[in-house]
């Protein structure tokens, strides 16, 4: 009677200083780790015997940043998926994912400094490592990655029924908090340097996009990630269309030009799709 | 190479009055609406003309409301998914989801008022009815019911490892916010009463069990529904272990017996599971 | 240059089970400190000689918890401040906000569990009380209680200029979540009976009164409390206007006779004024 | 009876697109208004005939954007207060407080995009504006600028008592969200360039400065704001101390040299004074 199952430790905020010689690196993630495997006796009888807690998975984080947190979060996360498998014989599956909140160095006097920080706040950068005892998976992503462009964006000629109001715009803004989940082909290889490469193709698809609405635009993003990234298999987007509606300004005899918006967070469109290569 | 995809509306907040002759009643939900189907022109080549406005969706919901949200909100939720797959042709899975956001009679003189309500806020209905053209799947369920035992819990004899320096406590605050979803048999029957039943049981297994552990209340939770409730065939149950963290208060030359704790946010375990009708 | 300053500790969530015979009682309170006085040279010339550390003031909050905090939040603030007040003579000025989160019991077979409890989740009660040498002043309230009235509301003849496009409105709903201060003659007395007694005022107010306005609304309930509670010598009520949208059907072929609602977020009115006694 | 009150519109969003010929600039602002004045009747009455609607002061900021929102927050908080003091004989106080979220171009082949913008999400620049019958004054600020450093700061030497734990650091990460609001000498200038100046110092001082408490940075941040800005008269800042507890790695054999931190939410310090100019 008990199926799908699993147990873990989320929101592990762990914040980790690399000390280099003339300079220091923050970085700031959360953890969260989920185990699956066999564990009916913990649930039907009260026996916890197999159960490693929560606690211990919290400890184990970071107990390993210590030495093995050193380069990006997809890493960070095989090794301690790794880790989690090879200790706990009744665990079938290992599950991390690391939320990377990025932040800056401060210039002074035009120069980056080597030990002060800011953090943009928006923007999130994600790795998600699955792994079973055949092998890991890596899939790598981003959220909340904030996005407008004031023209170059219609939606216009689309299916009316009774219901139907909406006119068409054949100049709007196009706003979206953009959420991109890539798999790699292989779990290696410089994860740093790919999801840099892979923000900013998403950057300038949506920049340099004719966009007759969002789903032509998801398209757009995803497309153009496969072709400049063979290391790429998939990527699934998801894009709320963050309604900015035209004010009515005829009411106070003024004609509104594509100029005064209201920026609205309720109701919202939500496109998702997944591009896949062939 | 376009993969999976949907697209609706989400965050569709509806309030409606059923001005009854003696009485109001408030209902209060948050509606969502996705859609399905075969959208390839409009992704691949901006073409809009199957394309139903998520504005469109919008309206439809208040427009349907009017005359047909006079019960549960799974009811409406099933009316709402034949309304968008039977109008649009290439659909061929629409998914509604409805959260109600329960309002109490305020009450006065000892007595619930007509038309005066206060809404306690914490704990929401939800119902998610998912429709293909072969048939509709309802889910209900319940979000953020926030629950504790001062008592009666215990967790201890786990595996320990290396990383590990939890102690066994005999006697601990279990806290947690209830996320439930249950499977009816059937699309059909009385949802209210269903809820109010399978709500109170979940309340009461709860309150009852002597914990071993969250795996093993929730168990027992998942049990106790399927037993009670023949109409329910699983229930997904979610149970977030609010740590309360006993405050060390030796230093200061007093012993804490289970008196003061630290309630935490971060970090949280996470215990999931399905327990199904074999 | 040192202006107006002070420095304290925020959310410090303390959870108490007082382990009564036959039940047990649940307290959730989040507290914060804050100190005024004399600190320049900590300000000026880092020197912290005279600053007691915010983690000491978390520690105190533990500490005097256990013994102390055994009814009211606001007999514990008084308790709280004195304490802060007599062991630091730089301090002139010690405020202790203390905001109940409540919890109920869970009833099981009709009756109230002994140690079973749950959350609501919305409302939350406060006490706030300032000390310096000269004595203490207490304020207590409440925050969030959402409330509503389907009818029995109106907003009409109201100022008109050129940018006026809002109707008079004769039956609409009224919501607000009422935020609620105010000031005891004394600080002393049965503080669980005054505020149990404060809040039906504050609902019955609301719900029996034929509102013109908000404004005419948040009067009526003032008064009322001033009226029927002797020992509060003033109120302040701050009452946002959550506005529920007529949805024009008529584009659907259908009349909406205040039935058929928007709850909306952004913007809001605020509505805010001090109730006082001659 | 009635003492002091007010009432107004929050969260009045507006977005405004300044189509320049080469480029587009994206404002967006979320805008409060608030009036004060003799409003007797309205509450004690429910006399609506001197009460301008919160819903006219939406359309009024609305309308006035589109002719004069042309520049600095500030400068359109001066032009709002003006219109709704002098078209509303019976206010007395007009407040307008304009919270800017600030997107920056989205940067494609090196070059910034003349129409595409990304929004980084954390910080927020506010103008208050104040205006009575005698004239207007201005607060500029920012708040929720996240910084850190992962040395230069200390914390020791404190005052200690029964209730304190805490031991002395020598070496800390110093984290905090600067809140800053600042008055300048007088309600013109150029505020774009003022408050650039002013943030980029307020960053400099937290970078540069040897910390021996956040009371020290604080009093040094202020200082230098009115040392080199002399438009500005005094500085009130708000520092909540966002705790990085180093993580005991000793359990597990491990020795922690400030490389490995617990980010904590609750509870936190907060450290809050004005530095005025003499």
């Amino acid at each position: 009677m008990l199926a799908e199952n699993s147990y873990g430790k989320l929101g592990i905020r762990l914040v980790k200083i690399l000390r280099r010689q003339d300079r220091h690196e923050l970085r700031d993630v959360t953890v969260s780790v989920a185990l699956e495997g066999e564990f009916t006796e913990a649930h039907v009888a009260g026996d916890n015997r197999a159960v490693l807690p929560t606690d211990t998975m919290k400890n184990t984080v970071y107990s390993l940043a210590k030495e093995h947190f050193e380069a990006d979060i997809e890493s960070f996360g095989l090794f301690l998926s790794a880790h989690f498998l090879e200790h706990n014989p009744r665990v079938a599956r290992a599950r991390v994912e690391l939320v990377e909140h990025p932040w800056e160095r401060i210039v002074v006097d035009g120069k980056p400094h080597p030990h002060a920080f800011s953090r943009p706040g928006g923007e999130r950068r994600v790795a998600r490592v699955a792994r079973t005892r055949e092998g890991a998976a890596v899939q790598a992503g981003l959220e909340n990655l904030t996005v407008a462009k004031s023209t170059s964006s219609s939606f216009s000629g689309f299916l009316r029924d009774r219901y139907t109001t909406l006119k068409d715009a054949d100049d709007r803004i196009l706003a979206t908090a953009v959420k991109a989940f890539w798999k790699y082909a292989a779990p290696s290889g410089d994860f740093d340097r790919a999801h840099r490469g892979i923000r900013q193709t998403l950057l300038e698809a949506f920049a340099g996009h004719q966009s007759a609405s969002v789903q032509h635009t998801l398209y757009a993003m995803g497309e153009s990630v496969l072709e400049k990234h063979r290391e790429v298999v998939e990527i699934r987007l998801s894009l709320p269309n963050k309604h900015h509606l035209l004010v009515d300004l005829s009411p106070f005899g003024q004609e509104n030009r594509n100029e005064v918006f209201v920026a609205t967070e309720e109701p919202y469109g939500l496109i998702e799709a997944t591009v896949r290569r062939d």
